[in-house]
């Protein structure tokens, strides 16, 4: 194989053979092929696409690159949830064992935060003693025992995936359709899934703001499941706005164990039933919407869901006693509330400057390698269309200091805007793909 | 500085500042960016292009990543010529010498074939002990005392040109137009000129084919050398056919010194004058075409070109006697004639078959670490708008065996064309840009 002239025939817009993709990966997974080629490969990706049939080629051959989780015929049907991230999106930490208590298993590969956007390994971090890093092994026997884990890739799941996204990231090659997509079904198709269900954000807290291009993605990575004997469906959620109230890694854990005893802010809870319905289907417990429904408020009402993150939480290392008390999990010095400065009504809550906010007061990463701080971030009350009164606190800032609290209020003047009229393009919260 | 957003921006299309390009050149040459991170910004070139300032500032960058050669006041103003390359183009063979018998000063730094197209350095190396690896010094030396020096880039001239060469040739980044801009300039700029003469080929056995883009090159390169200080020309010059007779590097050298001796073929000689005269007038030591031409004929008539190349040939290592008896070059122990096939009219000699066939004879490199065949390659004395017999001789292969003569044979039948009418494309032999 000549790697430069397959990079030239990508960079002329030709499609390279399935077999070809399966050669590039294989080989640039045994250190043959070199990173600067299959950086400016990438890049070729970027600017020529790809065709159907590469894209195919190039997630299985990304998914052959490692192991994948196996379960016996004593395990109940797996089914997953991915989303393509957003700000106060803590739905994973709600939804897996929510799904589990209904049934099915749910072995959750998820991710850490980066950019504006949080993430789910990081959150469940923020519970002391909470290990996402098991072995292929200890997910397996875990999911047979508990019926659900949360944890990060492993070395032997999907390399191909970890190494070129690596390289993605030094290289400005992340933001790529087909290579999001890629990324994302090599990984799920590594869990021995049922069913797997796409929340794609959509709006300006998104990482494709753009909605037809959220939709194109969506339907990328629909095809690319199905056809691989995954059923996968999506919906498309709002990004305009955080996500329940709470953003940052301790504060969204707590929320999310609000949400487990159907306390939770009802954004969060209907993105939540919305998905987890979705699951229930896939996974067969469930033939119908309203049944599926039915079913996930039941068990958080019943208090099963809560407990079966209980049983997670401690399986996992961590201390479960934070479902009683919350207290458990690091709490920020310093909190400052941030107050309407007019009556009206609330015209946006940006999300983008809240997650920029909460990475420059130490709650995210800048790079891979940072630490971040658990405790800090966001707690906002308002939501796009709210009455509110001159002087009503919609906002709390919880800092590791006063720079934190200054940073915190000065994105929060950025991101709530209140105004007279009712804000006319809020998206709806939940919609299929059509 | 980020490299990562740097590469973002330019794939947005966005120019990168002068100075970031100072400090991406600076870096990669100190090793600091990497490799996987230049070739994806590469890429992104390619697709995403040069301003102006951009391509201003990587070439001097470039320029500035090594040393220069320097000449002092005794020394003749320096002027050199530099082609995009050709098949059969061994005009700088003859040129150097010419020039420098005409009162001038040509410090060439000169390339090495790859591809289709031969290399000069190559041709100079089929003369039995010629040095093309000269150090600065030597080099600076050698241009004071003989007037001329052919050679081949030293470590030290424009390191950053070399590595980037390497990593576009391994990445399929060579073919564009503002980084090949970028490369010779840089290099031609090292060589403390008082005047450049481009000759860019154009046709279907050029590097770039296409004459807008041909054109486009030739002018972005003039530009460069104009604001620099180094009055550039260029003149577009026919390769839709072979130039001169004579392809293959030993072959090649022996028609340099027939043309030397103003026996050559005489568009060789065509385009050798039309390039040299660039060169005096550059040079200032004519003024008017007409009288340049003239000097340029007597010094080939004289036998002074002859004596200079001598000169140089000596001062290199290599056995003047080649001069007097061209059987000092390696000779191909087989040969075989390709006669026309039919009576009528050459309508065409494509170089690009011709030039692969070379490569597969042994006499070209498939890559930079190839050794190369001296003595193999093919004579061709016909030319498009001939009027030839069935069964005249067009041609003879030089080859190292059977094998090789049946490369050449079955080149010659695809890329020499006979039939009945007067071939209507044929390229003007010497165009200006306009």
């Amino acid at each position: 194989m000549l790697t430069a002239s397959l990079i030239h025939r990508k960079r002329q817009g030709e499609p390279l053979r399935p077999r070809e993709w399966r050669a590039l990966i294989a080989e640039f997974v045994a250190g043959r092929v070199p990173d600067y080629q299959m950086s400016a490969l990438l890049m070729a990706v970027v600017f020529q696409g790809m065709a159907p049939e590469e894209l195919d080629a190039l997630t299985d051959a990304m998914l052959a690159s490692g192991e994948t989780l196996s379960f016996g015929a004593d395990v109940p049907p797996r089914v997953d949830k991915h989303s393509t991230g957003g700000v106060g999106d803590k739905v994973s930490l709600v939804l897996a064992p929510l799904v589990a208590s209904c049934g099915l298993a749910v072995p959750m590969i998820a991710g850490r935060g980066l950019g504006h956007t949080g993430g789910t390994l990081d959150k469940l971090e923020s519970i002391p003693g909470f290990r996402t890093a098991l072995t292929r092994e200890e997910a397996e026997r875990q999911v047979a025992r508990v019926g659900c884990v949360i944890m990060g890739q492993t070395p032997d799941i999907v390399p191909a995936d970890r190494r070129l996204y690596a390289l993605r990231d030094a290289t400005a090659t992340v933001a790529c359709l087909p290579l999001i997509a890629a990324s994302i079904m090599s990984k799920k198709l590594a869990e021995d899934l049922q069913g797997l269900v796409l929340d794609v954000k959509t709006g300006s807290g998104a990482f494709l703001p753009d909605r037809a291009r959220a939709v194109a993605l969506a339907k990328t990575m629909v095809a690319l499941g199905a056809a691989r004997g995954c059923p996968t469906t999506a919906l498309l959620t709002a990004m305009d706005r955080p996500l329940g109230h709470a953003c940052g890694n301790a504060l969204e854990a707590e929320e999310a164990l609000l949400a487990l005893r159907g306390e939770g802010p009802p954004d969060l809870l209907e993105v939540t039933l919305a998905l987890g319905i979705e699951m229930l289907l896939a996974g067969g417990v469930e033939s119908d919407r309203g049944a599926a429904r039915t079913s996930l408020q039941a068990a958080l009402d019943s208090g099963q869901a809560a407990e079966r993150f209980a049983t997670m939480i401690d399986a996992q290392g961590g201390n479960p006693a934070v479902l009683d008390d919350p207290a458990v999990l690091p709490q920020a010095p310093a909190q400052r509330v941030w107050t309407s400065p007019t009556s009206g009504v609330v015209q946006q809550v940006a999300p983008r400057p809240i997650g920029m906010a909460i990475v420059e007061m130490g709650g995210g990463r800048r790079t891979m390698d940072d630490d971040i701080d658990p405790a800090v971030g966001l707690v906002i009350t308002a939501k796009p269309g709210d009455s509110v009164e001159r002087g009503q606190p919609l906002a709390t800032v919880h800092a590791r200091d006063e720079l934190g609290l200054d940073v915190g209020m000065r994105a929060l003047d950025e991101a709530i805007a209140v105004g007279h009229e009712m804000p006319g393009d809020v998206l709806r919260l939940v919609q299929g793909l059509g």
